[in-house]
């Protein structure tokens, strides 16, 4: 079968904990899927490697690429742009193979008017208490940072409806296995399978 | 959260090996989601049990159900009524707890038109040759009666376009797996669960 490979496209709010949760996913053997790798302008850093942590590229380059319509999917945070190559993703789908991207929920909302049979998967928080909680743990923002943040998950929570799947993050382990499934079972939907049964009752021939 | 149960219709070509997928889903104990006993009309036999194999009735009692509307589907065989009484099944989901029916595919178009939010599963087999190989072996028809079978089977897999989702039946055991994380996914599709966060939403008041 000859079938193109879906898009999977992986988002939630900031602090929700996307990057943990992919980890889990591509930690353990049975996907069939490849990571996306993002680009960015921002410098390498010591111990990070070309093509597997970043795509490291020049502000000049970057912005060749979105000019030639290059860039699935970008934002510019705090002066460095981030963004999904466009010719890796297209040609991995080529193949037959599953794309997985991870990316903030305003990016994934660009790659839904470009790519719409896309599968939109959106990690949510238990509550926001929860997230609250998480955001006070991790120790890196101040008071004030964290309510801004709180405000924005409620904005991009509400954004949820642009997805079609919405996994809780209650416990990583689990939250890895729920997307999984959701990529395993989108395989099976009729729409992408139909053409392949109708084919098979047209040609077969059996034996009388 | 009292959402209401799916409503689960699990179906496919005659010897395609419903019962027994059937039977090795609700064999584990993971499933969260109850199995709707089929009404009929035929004969109890020994050994079957009123409420676990079938909920037998008359053929009077079985018609005044159908003129009250109270049969989700229903069809004819033999001379035999087989159907799915509409109240447990609305009780059920009521409660929040999923419904599984395994029906005939005939019977499954007319549930789709009456619950169209249902999740429609089709099991399939591999291709044609095995599925006349099954029919084959299983020794209960006649050559003549297999190639109607098959001409049958090409009929209702024509059908699948119906469905929302195809499960190929290659591996009884891999394709319980299947069924079982297609009815895990489905409740978490966002238009399931969007009312839910955006009550959270609104009435989350945190700390500060």
């Amino acid at each position: 079968m000859a079938e193109r490979g879906l898009l999977i496209v992986f988002s939630g709010p900031s602090g929700v904990g996307k990057g943990t949760v992919r980890q889990e996913i591509f930690s353990t053997p049975d996907h069939k899927f490849e990571y996306s790798v993002s680009m960015t302008t921002r410098p390498q850093r010591s111990g990070e490697v070309e093509g597997v942590d970043y795509f490291f590229r020049t502000r000049e380059e970057f912005e060749e690429l979105i000019k030639n319509g290059q860039m699935l999917e970008y934002a510019e945070y705090v002066g460095n742009y981030y963004g999904t190559p466009l010719t890796y993703v297209n040609e991995t789908l080529d193949k037959g193979i599953d794309v997985f991207l991870e990316i903030e929920v305003q990016g994934a909302l660009q790659v839904k008017k470009k790519v719409p049979d896309g599968v939109f998967i959106f990690l949510t928080p238990p509550d926001l208490g929860k997230l609250q909680e998480r955001l006070i743990n991790r120790g890196t923002d101040s008071k004030e940072n964290i309510a801004k943040r709180i405000e924005r998950a409620k904005e991009e929570i509400a954004l949820m409806r642009e997805y079609d799947y919405a996994v809780v993050n209650d416990e990583v382990s689990l939250a890895a296995e729920r997307v999984k499934h959701i990529i395993e079972t989108e395989h099976f939907r009729v729409e992408r399978v139909i053409g392949h049964y109708m084919k098979m009752i047209e040609e077969t021939r059996l034996s009388r």
